[in-house]
């Protein structure tokens, strides 16, 4: 049998019960041209809580009564006749909540498991690696010697932003939740300073870490954070808009950045970015940042847990900030 | 004797009887290398009233007891072994609310007004003029068959920013507040559709007005709007942030504009502007708009009042929106 999660109910704020069913079906049959992927993990990321609501964002939002969508790596144990992939085959793409998945192969690609472990490839040689290169070269358009503040930090997509950032000769603070893993940027990832926004004054750090202000802020987070980065802008900064997580469970509007005209002052740029819109290069990019965790310069960290039935548990985490680096669970049963 | 208009009180929003007072002092004596200019025109702009805040922005505050500071074009009348000017000369600069000025030339030059009306040369071929050319062009990124919304749209800039686009094969819809304006915007200047901002609501215009969306909103005003404006961009959108009128009275906190995670879903920017960076090509955008204006491509209109006397009385038509065009003060008693 299949276990899946499914999208029962758009929550209002934070998903609860009410949210997901998890339900078995058959395992699906192939037709030709397909094979059958058996899920070894799902990623859990941020975006996902946005693909819950009603409006359209950058993508399509979740049907009701749709298996969840997610990120997932797994394995060919059957085929149909692929042109392509056989059995055996390492896959990643876009299987959703469940342990297995019956795919033509669009939108899937094959990677090779025997040169890391699974879970790599749905992290910073996944998706949110992808996004950290891409957000900070290109939208952020790194120079070196810049001042890069990254917040949402310690997370999968902040904590390759900064590492990126220091390979390439800048100076990078990091916002994070909690001394433990502020201590985990500095002394473990290199970072040049790190910021508790649960237990420090975020205005008052940012002067003490950022006396000359941010060329660079990538931005995980948004609300008051943002609009504090705002207020230490150089001349000529960029604000990549990544995400806003402090924003997606809020019932009330999202709050705007009220000090959103320093970008007249500073003569900067705030720009909003969709991985996606990269997929032509990840193979590049793959192919750098794999160098660069072989080098030992760039260290990947994946919190994983255990059972499709933790998936409403294990999501809450992403909000509540109780991880340590990429979200993964763990759906094969052995 | 020199009437000037000092500058005594920070305001707390709207500024009163307490922000200015009117002065005589003596016509200034003039060291060697000097000129003296007799003003015949003072530019009013938004701008002056955010140079009256305490807060250090992209130039210096005002200082109390110093002359109001403002754009002006005059004359000059008196040389002290000046290398450059010499009496007769028609000089723009940074000469204040004043009637008489002494100067070095530093930031000021030379115009020909044989060829145009004095006041032209603080409004289109002056700096409302140039901000509208490169924060059209540069910042905004303009392309033929684009489609450009602009707020303060019947203002010294706003208008010029529209007639650019239309010269430049895009589609225009300006925001304006009143029929008489709106009329003016589309039956004068050739824009495809106005908005009154004071009869409609906006965010209801702009779907009616611009279905398809928006490529580029060039903003002046802030607030309501600018948040409407983001709920409506398109694909790789492009947002100038000029000014941002409506906040700069308010007792309260900016407000920030919420829809900015728009600028994800659309993979747009927003980005801040100052006329001064683009200094040394304000030649090369003056012949190309004095071209267009003898072309008959672009109007240009100025709203002149007289007398120094009443300064703040004009000054504060700059908020209440009650003018057409550029805004200004003659300031040459005949």
């Amino acid at each position: 049998m299949n276990k899946q999660i499914i999208f029962k109910k758009r929550p209002a704020g934070f998903p609860d019960e009410s949210t997901w069913s998890i339900e078995q079906s058959s395992i699906p049959e192939l037709k030709e041209g397909e094979v059958l992927v058996q899920h070894h993990y799902i990623s859990l990321d941020p975006a996902m809580r946005g693909w819950m609501n009603a409006n359209k964002s950058y993508i399509e939002p979740i049907a009701i009564d749709d298996v969840m969508r997610a990120g997932s790596i797994g394995k060919v144990i059957k085929s149909n006749k692929h042109p392509k992939y056989k059995v055996g085959d390492c896959l990643t793409g876009w299987g959703g909540v469940q342990q297995y998945v019956a795919t033509d192969g669009t939108g899937w690609h094959k990677v090779d498991d025997s040169i890391a472990p699974m879970p790599l490839f749905i992290s910073t040689l996944g998706m949110p690696g992808m996004t950290a290169y891409f957000g900070i070269l290109e939208v952020g358009k790194l120079k070196e010697g810049d001042i890069v503040l990254v917040s949402g930090a310690a997370g999968a997509v902040g904590s390759v932003v900064g590492q990126i950032a220091k390979i390439k000769g800048c100076t990078v603070i990091g916002i994070a939740g909690g001394q433990e893993k502020c201590d985990y940027l500095v002394n473990e990832l290199g970072f040049d300073a790190a910021i508790d926004y649960k237990s420090e004054n975020i205005y008052a750090a940012l002067k003490e870490k950022c006396p000359k202000g941010i060329d660079v802020y990538f931005d995980n987070v948004g609300g008051e954070i943002l609009n504090a980065a705002l207020a230490k802008l150089r001349m000529h900064a960029r604000i990549v808009i990544c995400g806003a997580i402090s924003q997606y469970n809020t019932l009330e509007n999202t709050k705007g950045p009220s000090n959103y005209l320093n970008l007249l002052v500073r003569r900067a740029s705030m720009q909003g970015m969709v991985v996606m819109d990269y997929a032509s290069n990840y193979g590049k990019a793959a192919q750098e940042m794999g160098m660069w965790i072989a080098q030992g310069k760039l260290k990947s960290k994946e919190d994983i847990y255990n059972g499709i039935e933790n998936f409403q548990e294990t999501f809450n985490r992403l909000f509540s900030g109780d991880k340590k680096g990429k979200l993964v669970l763990k759906v094969l049963e052995e």
